[in-house]
């Protein structure tokens, strides 16, 4: 007989952070029963999880006998060993997304490479292997070298501004990608599920800090022409269906000043830029990842408030057990929502929550995001 | 040092039923640790609660045992040992509502003659302690006869319709209540916090079944004349305050003819009438409990989009491992959100789950309904 979502199916995901931890809400009112392999023994997902096992997510023997023991797998996260959810795909088990994408995904070289040959919109590139790769493309400076493979918040990007800085590029497998003069940087997040179905959830846009480069929020629906909005719907869509993607899966671009859009990255899970969704969208990135991949109809994407969403970093200079400063403060704002990790310790930059922001439109949402990044701190006494 | 929810503070539920598994989705987002007491080993809390102790919550040392492990006690349903409570109250805990209020409310006597000392408004009654007593009150028929205690999902209520039922009248500690001409069933839902800070949500509307007297679906916001919004949560606001209460308050009453308004009944918890704040409000009933019982301000309760609620009712007939039948169809309906409360076994008319639909009016909410009443079924095949 076949198991069903709501009685005896197990769903397994590879990664038992905050992402994982917010499909387990989404997951309880379907009652997917959760299992849930992270290396971390204190993995915030794991006081909700049903069955939690701790294991190295690269390891082959570990995610094989993890996966065995469930119907449906997933990933939050992407640096997961692909050989061994390949192995448990020829088994019979339902592993979305599927594993040569998340393999594609890993390596930004192939990433690339994909975009170009399905005439997908992209700021140009060239393959490196070597730094002495670099020396013909000194025209291109400034320009952004990226490690192919293990880059992740950050590291194995280097900017290269100027000749004297060709010394700092990578000396290993990599890509050199032109800079890109834009507008505005966005995310579309697309699910798609087994049948082909597809949704778009409205685009969000990310607001960079003036000095620090740094993104500072993000709000939704982003303030874009129609047409912006359309020709994102139509790259996305193309996109999912070239992968024959199966979950959701979050596309962020450069708007240009013509208004065309280049794809930069792409995340084959739910993403930090989906977070509003819970709160602002009828169905939530969460739900409809769990819609997706157990074969369901997808839900309405409808955003019914406009929103904003705050990463809770773990400010620099403070480690040890967390505290949040201003906490009763932000409570006491109507709209603001925060949204706690369940991480103990708090570490400089370390994402220990967010905060969703409920408002009117784009500038009031702005006001109360400078309200609470004024007031809650993420520090510790001890 | 003081405890703080985000990290080491405990809260105890007493019930681990449905309701107490909303609250614990809610807590996730505040990270709060939650501790369950309930009599079923298969309780819908159990797989969600960091804590889950098996016992029975008319026990007073069972409570006592249990709340002495948690720093803040609240419960899921008011069937549970009030001295217990009390003790726990006097050695410091944090007990909302207090043992006091459910101890008023667990006896129907008791509640309404609050109500009359404080000059709220209800149907007329008195009080009977056997049949006998209902005698000099014949010409009050047709009328309701309700036990005073244990009454619970229509047991312990008596329609007493012409002299010859006054038999079926009950030999014990009851009230006799005339029977009110009511144009609507609504609900009010007010959260009010220790210090005194209180918020009313939208109310609500109970729709019943043309032919069986039974509420076919609820939706919100209520159709009623601004006045009567007003009124109803000046009643309630002041029935909270009266209570001192602490928490979330349901509030049943009757809109008569001329507009005027009488308290039927009140839950002191979350509420079945509340379940579409989950989808349709900015705060759910329960975080807003949740931020009231932790001491938190109150969130705010605009509805953001109209809905209706149906409950999942297991079919007469069915016994056994539960089935969803037509579940795809209805998952494939724009707006419509299936919440399942973990049961495995259905019995007839066992609350399994609800629906939530989001809409844009009552009219295509009640369309919906009727596709989604039509659609799903709860059965079993074995």
């Amino acid at each position: 007989m076949e198991k069903r979502f709501y009685s005896d199916l197990r769903l397994g995901i590879l990664g038992g952070g905050q992402l994982g931890r917010m499909l387990i809400q989404a997951a309880i009112d379907l009652n997917v029963s959760i299992s849930i392999l992270d290396p971390a023994a204190d993995a915030p997902c794991r006081p909700y999880a049903h069955h939690f096992t701790q294991g190295n997510l690269k390891d082959y023997d570990t995610v094989m006998a993890f996966g065995e023991t469930c119907d449906v797998i997933t990933i939050e996260i992407e640096h997961v060993n692909t050989e061994a959810l390949e192995a448990l795909q020829a088994m019979g088990k339902h592993v979305y997304p599927d594993p040569k994408t998340v393999r594609m995904i890993q390596d930004k070289r192939l990433q690339k490479q994909f975009y170009r040959d399905h005439d997908l919109p992209i700021a140009d590139f060239v393959l490196t292997d070597s730094k002495k790769d670099l020396d013909p493309y000194r025209h291109w400076l400034p320009a952004v070298h990226k490690l192919g493979k293990e880059g992740y918040d950050g590291r194995g990007v280097q900017m290269l501004r100027s000749e004297a800085d060709l010394e700092k590029g990578f000396d290993a497998p990599s890509l050199l990608e032109k800079l890109v003069a834009f507008e505005k940087e966005i995310a579309f997040l697309v699910s798609r599920n087994p049948l082909g179905e597809m949704a778009v959830f409205p685009p969000v846009e990310m607001v960079f800090h003036p000095e620090h480069n740094l993104v500072e929020y993000l709000f939704a629906p982003a303030v874009l022409a129609e047409q912006v909005v359309k020709a994102g719907e139509t790259i996305v869509k193309q996109l999912a269906e070239q992968l024959d993607y199966v979950g959701i899966l979050a596309v962020e671009m450069f708007l240009l000043k013509d208004n065309s859009l280049l794809i930069n990255e792409i995340a084959p899970r739910p993403h930090n830029s989906g977070h509003h969704t819970i709160r602002a969208c009828r169905t939530s990135q969460y739900e409809q990842h769990l819609r997706a991949i157990l074969g369901l109809p997808l839900g309405d994407v409808t955003q019914h408030t406009p929103a904003a969403m705050v990463n809770l970093l773990g400010e620099a200079g403070f480690s040890g057990p967390v505290e949040y400063e201003g906490l009763n403060e932000v409570l006491a704002m109507p709209g603001v929502y925060p949204h706690f990790y369940g991480k103990t310790e708090t570490r400089p930059f370390r994402k220990m929550g967010h905060v969703t922001i409920l408002g009117n439109d784009p500038e009031s949402l702005k006001q109360t995001v400078t309200a609470v990044k004024n007031t809650l701190r993420v520090i510790s006494r001890s």
